[in-house]
C-alpha cells in the first residue's frame, strides 16, 4: 500500500488534516462500520475494500487461470475449478494500513482509522491440491500469484503480484476462492477468482488470479520490496508484513451523532462487545478498561466459529452518567498483546494499538 | 446531511484539508468506483451508501411496518408485503451531497467527490397501492416516513424522518422496496424495507422504515428544517432539496496511479465513456471536451434501461501523446445543463459542476 520506493521517503502529513489524494482513496475504498461488528459473518458491502488500481473489468466466461512453471502446466476455466471439491470456510481480512491514519505521521494511501477488516465465508478449491496437481519442481522456493488489476506505483505500470513461501502455499486454509458468503464472488472482491491466506494481511489475497508461477528464487516484485515492510526510517530496508497482529475492536456503544460520530449512551447497564483477532493464534484474552486505560477487566471471550475467524467478546457494563473513555485490547495465545501504542514505521502498516471509544453517558430517569 | 441547524454556520473547512472528523465518515460511508460506470446494473458493494447515524442491527422475523393516520391503520410484515403484486425498475440514486469536497468551502459532513451515485434495480411494491389500501384521508398534505436509525444531530436525538408532498408519495415509480439486484435487502441498504423515490436526491429514500404516516400539515423535522436546504448564507432559510440535477460521470480512462489515482493512457484510439442522468427528465445531450472545456463535442447517448435509470454515452477519441483535460457535461430534456461551476451553498449540496479528468497519453510505440 505504500507510495514510496525504498530509499525515498514518502511525502508525510499532519495527523490533523487529511489531503486530497487520500480523499480520493478514501471515498472509493470503505472501511466495514463497526457497528457490523455485531454481524458473525460480514454482510457483502460491509466488508472492507483496499484496490490499489481500479476493479478489472473480467469477462467471466472468457476468463481462465494460468498454471505456469510447474510440471505439468494447465489453464482452469471457472468451471473446472468448480468441478474440484470445494472448502468453505471463515476467514478475517485486515488490511496491513488498517490503523495507518492514527499514526502521528504517516505517507499518503488510503488513510484507515480502524474499520479495515470483515469476516467473510469463503468458498473455493485448496491451493495445496491444485499445486499437487500441476506439479510443484523440485527447485521451488516460491509461489507467485499475479492479478488483473493494472497500475502505475513507485513510477513503475504493473499489475498486483504477490508471492508466497512454498511452505505458507501450501498450508491449510489456503483458498483459491470463487463464492463469498454463499454467492459467485463480488467485482470489487476478485472476480472470478482470489486468493485466500488466513492469517495473513489483506495485500497477500491476490484478487482477480490470472496466473499462477512456480518460481526458483524469491520474488523481488514492488510489493516486495517498496511496499508492504515494515521500515523505521526511509534507509531501513526492513522487513516484510506478514501475518495480522494481535487487535479487538468494539462495537460503539449508545447512538451515534452526526457528522461527528460521538457517542451518547443511557445509563445504566450495557452489554459492551466486539471482536478479536489474530494472525497467529487463537485470542487468549480480551481485557476492557472503562476509564480510559487505567485499569483493565476481563471481558468473556468466545470460541471462534472455525480456525480462521474472529471472536466475539462481551462484557457487561454499568454505565453512570458523566464522561467515559472505553477501550479494548486482545492478547494471542502466543502471549502477543496490543500495545497502548504502537510504534509507527514509514508505511504506516500494522497499528494495532488499543482501540478507545469515547461515550457520553446521560440519567435519562433524573 | 448538514450538521447545522438553521441560523447557526456550521464549521468551514479549507480545500486543500479534510477533517479527521470527515475522515471518520468518509472512512464507513463509501463511494462507487468510477469505473464502476461501466456496469448498467451497479454490482452490490459498489453502490454508494450514506448512512447518518449507525446501520441498526434489525431481526427481520420480528419486524413489521406500522401505517399510523390512515382510514384503516394497518401492522404489515415482509411476508404481508412480498404477497401483494410486486414491480422491478431500475432506479439511479445519488446522494445531495455528491460533489461537496469539490466546493471551495463547505461544512463538516461526508466530504464527497464524485462517486456518491448508483443504479441498482429495487423491487418491491408500489406505495401507492399501499396509500389505497390503508386509505388516505382527504386532509393528508404530506406523507412521512420513519427509519429504524436514531442518533443526535443539531443536538437533538431523532429518528431519520423524511415526508414527501402527498402527489410526489403517489407517483408511479415510488417503491416500499424489499430487493436490491434481486436479492433481499443488504443491511446496509435499509434491510428489511426501505422507500425508492425515483428522481429525488438519496436523503428521501428512507432506509430501515418502520412508520408511515399520513399527516394534515406539514412535516418540521430535522431534515427538512436545518438539513437538506439550499442556504446561500446561515441566515436564509432556503430552499428544500428535491430532484436530482443534471449530471455526467466519464470512466477515468487508461490506468490509475496509486496512491494519487492520477491517469496513464496509451495513444491511440480510445472510447470515452460514461453515465449520465436527471431527476427531472431524460438526458438530451451529453458532451464531451478533451481540450479542458474550450471546445465541447456530442457523445452518443444510449437510451435508458427505464424511465429512472441512467443512460450511457461513448464517444471515440484518438488520445495524441501529451497532457489532457477531458471533461463531460450533460443536459437534460428540460434544457438544465450542467455548470462549468456550480454555486456554493451553506450545506455543501447539489454540486453538479462537470466532472474534469486529466490524463497523460504516453506514445508506447515510439
Amino acid at each position: 500500500m505504500s507510495g514510496s520506493t525504498h530509499g525515498a521517503a514518502p511525502p508525510r502529513l499532519r495527523a490533523d488534516g487529511v489531503g486530497f489524494d487520500e480523499l480520493a482513496q478514501a471515498t472509493r475504498n470503505h472501511g466495514m462500520p463497526l457497528e457490523a461488528l455485531r454481524y458473525d459473518v460480514t454482510p457483502a458491502g460491509l466488508h472492507y475494500l483496499l484496490i490499489h488500481y481500479d476493479v478489472p473489468f473480467v469477462d467471466v466466461t472468457a476468463w481462465s487461470l494460468h498454471l505456469d512453471g510447474f510440471d505439468h502446466p494447465m489453464t482452469l476455466s471457472v468451471d473446472d475449478l468448480r468441478a474440484r471439491s470445494q472448502v468453505t470456510e471463515a476467514v478475517t481480512l485486515e488490511c496491513a494500513g488498517n490503523g495507518r491514519a492514527m499514526f502521528e505521521s504517516r505517507p499518503v494511501s488510503q488513510p484507515w482509522l480502524l474499520e479495515a477488516v470483515g469476516n467473510a465465508e469463503w468458498t473455493g478449491v485448496p491451493l495445496a491440491s491444485v499445486l499437487d496437481e500441476a506439479g510443484v519442481p523440485g527447485d521451488t522456493v516460491e509461489i507467485l500469484f499475479t492479478g488483473l488489476d493494472r497500475g502505475v506505483e513507485g513510477g513503475l505500470e504493473q499489475s498486483y503480484q504477490r508471492s508466497l513461501p512454498l511452505e505458507e502455499a501450501r498450508r491449510d486454509g489456503v483458498l483459491l476462492a470463487y463464492e463469498m458468503n454463499g454467492q459467485p464472488l463480488l467485482p470489487q472482491h476478485g472476480a472470478p477468482l482470489r486468493l485466500v491466506v488466513p492469517g495473513w494481511y489483506g495485500m497477500t489475497h491476490v484478487k482477480w488470479l490470472d496466473r499462477i508461477e512456480a518460481l526458483d528464487h524469491p520474488f523481488q516484485g514492488y510489493q516486495h520490496t517498496a511496499g508492504y515492510r515494515l521500515r523505521s526510517h526511509p534507509d531501513d530496508p526492513g522487513e516484510p508484513v506478514t501475518r495480522i497482529l494481535p487487535r479487538s475492536l468494539m462495537v460503539p456503544p449508545g447512538v451515534a451523532g452526526f457528522p461527528q460520530r460521538e457517542r451518547h449512551l443511557a445509563a445504566g447497564r450495557v452489554e459492551l462487545e466486539g471482536r478479536a483477532w489474530s494472525g497467529a493464534a487463537a485470542i487468549a484474552q480480551v481485557e476492557v478498561s472503562t476509564d480510559g486505560g487505567t485499569t483493565w477487566i476481563d471481558a468473556v471471550v468466545d470460541p471462534p466459529a472455525g480456525p480462521h475467524a474472529w471472536q466475539r467478546w462481551h462484557l457487561d457494563w454499568t454505565a453512570t452518567p458523566g464522561e467515559h473513555e472505553l477501550a479494548c485490547r486482545a492478547t494471542d495465545a502466543t502471549g502477543e498483546r496490543q500495545p497502548i501504542e504502537a510504534t509507527s514505521n514509514i508505511g504506516g502498516y500494522a497499528n494495532n494499538s488499543v482501540h478507545r471509544v469515547r461515550v457520553t453517558v446521560e440519567d435519562r430517569n433524573a
